[in-house]
């Protein structure tokens, strides 16, 4: 996987997510250093219909424009990111 | 929220979550430092069967053990651990 590719699609992230993977919103997660795999599985099982419920209805649609390789790369990129931020 | 009661309550999530709320295994996410209000939505969501996918065959029946009390401890006392541990 691909960080820097990931971090160029990731833009439509970071209005919930925030700057740097740390979210300013509380119903939001950080996900700055978070498990890369987890992170991976997250998007696919939004993606796939797996994951109801929390904030399900802003990330279904955001993940079903996501190819496996895109969700590979945007993991990579978070989970590269400084836990706490910086 | 009573973070020192979620901490009492923490025993069972440490095999998969970490000691320190760090995950030492890909598939499992790190909670230290996660936004309170995600993590109680998380657990809520699990419980309530909402959350499926993932790792959703083992938190479901660990959250359903909760009350919404103990959730809402749980939520407050990883969410006071550092992020990234230390």
């Amino acid at each position: 996987a691909d960080a820097e590719a990931g971090k160029a699609i990731s833009g439509v992230c970071v209005a919930c997510h925030g700057q740097n993977g740390i979210s300013q919103v509380p119903i939001y997660p950080n996900l700055a250093g978070q498990k890369e795999k987890y992170l991976a599985d997250s998007m696919k099982a939004y993606r796939d219909g797996k994951r109801s419920g929390g904030q399900s209805a802003l990330m279904i649609p955001q993940a079903k424009n996501l190819s496996d390789e895109d969700i590979a790369n945007l993991a990579a990129y978070y989970a590269s990111l400084p836990a706490g931020g910086k």
